[in-house]
């Protein structure tokens, strides 16, 4: 099973976003992550189709997150990036072969799906559970109390804000 | 995030031999699944390596589970098939760019990454919490009492033990 590499470049991008105070350009997260715009922009795009993200237009444009960061949970994230379908899908094998399960008795999913189904809400549950705000909180706690005011530093810098 | 299809012919190949008497070759295993036998044989060989089915020689030769279904988990089958590494890679993206944190202060992984390996074990125990036996159970329940009866004689017929 594999994620799409992107998700872990949107979350950095989304904690780094709880430490702007204006919007910050695209091409200026893809700087500070050192990874290609055209591949960051890619991100932002569908953090932007989910809402996650508002793109700014403009001299001073970028982005910025429309909620505060306690409101956006990792799975959002996840999904904005790496789509809203579970990993395991169905095929309804049961109804194949020389003992087919006829069409009209599989009303209610197999017990395969069943078990993956529970399996993927206990993993979407687990990152539900998870904020930016958390993430952010845990950076500080990860790399002391200047780590927020550094990143700002860095973006205003950039804006010509310094 | 997708998860490999043979993941799922590879439990309803377990859940099948809970029923065998007899090593089950490939080729029938697929001809009840109706799929092809070499698309098959690649799932089997996945199990076999993961000491969950074992293949026995001969005329009357096939697969057979390896132990007690009550002992074989959902989980077990989907790394056999699927690989054991989680879906998410964290590619230290903390240690790029202008604000790179050192090497040296990234002794524990970094929170987005702990987040992802919290879901991901939660997403596995609910996998280990359910076995081939209790899919086997649920199909009973299911499709009634006869089933495994129905799909043991299946196979019997097959092997000329009808």
């Amino acid at each position: 099973m594999k994620m799409s590499g992107g998700v872990e470049w949107a979350l950095h991008c989304c904690v780094v976003l709880t430490a702007a105070r204006q919007p910050v350009p695209a091409v200026r997260l893809a700087e500070l992550h050192d990874v290609s715009a055209s591949y960051l922009a890619k991100q932002l795009q569908g953090l932007s189709r989910a809402g996650l993200v508002q793109s700014v237009q403009g001299q001073s444009g970028g982005y910025l997150l429309t909620r505060a960061p306690e409101l956006i949970t990792v799975l959002d994230v996840v999904e904005a990036v790496d789509g809203p379908r579970p990993a395991f899908v169905c095929t309804e094998i049961r109804q194949r072969g020389p003992l087919a399960t006829p069409a009209e008795s599989c009303l209610v999913p197999c017990a395969i799906s069943r078990a993956m189904t529970a399996a993927d809400a206990a993993w979407r549950a687990a990152l539900r559970a998870v904020t930016i705000a958390d993430l952010a909180r845990d950076v500080t706690s990860d790399y002391g109390p200047d780590t927020f005011a550094g990143i700002r530093g860095w973006l205003a810098a950039a804006d010509g804000h310094a």
